[in-house]
């Protein structure tokens, strides 16, 4: 895969995204978010949503559950940082997740 | 919740679980195990399944999902231990996984 973001295009990714609450992670080429719902069914009912789309778009969230919150990591292990793939996947989450 | 373990169900429990790869975890009153599947779908299937349980025993696990991996730690925040709980969702768990 080849779909490395470039500098522009991470810049303009990154904006649109840390408008929902996604940052950098330290020390990692990724993005995270802490996503909260109102119960456990209700954060694992999301989960199962994104992992289906995930499942579809061949491309998987790093991401831990602790009763009603999720913590999520995004990115390409193949080429070692952040690709148009996991915008798209936050992006998926966000809507999933209104 | 007056579920904790004494010190002899702790330990007959706990070699129990040992056998499946259960461990205690440093510094917590917990236990932890690594659960691995052949891919994302089997992953996240018995997550799903688990899941189910969990909200039925009223018992949820703190669980991490990195593509056929899936890293459990379990304890029983409301006593701040282990308790009859964490044995039985470990074992409802360990079910599920065959």
């Amino acid at each position: 895969m080849s779909d490395k973001l470039n500098e522009t295009e991470r810049a303009e990714a990154l904006a649109t995204l840390k408008e929902t609450g996604w940052e950098e992670v330290e020390g990692r080429d990724a993005i995270a978010r802490t996503f909260e719902f109102a119960n456990f069914v209700e954060a694992f009912g999301w989960m199962a949503r994104v992992a289906i789309w995930a499942e579809k778009m061949n491309h998987h969230p790093e991401w831990e559950n602790v009763y009603k919150t999720v913590k999520v990591v995004l990115t390409s292990h193949d080429i070692g940082g952040l690709s148009e793939r996991d915008v798209k996947l936050a992006l998926k989450m966000e809507k999933l997740a209104l």
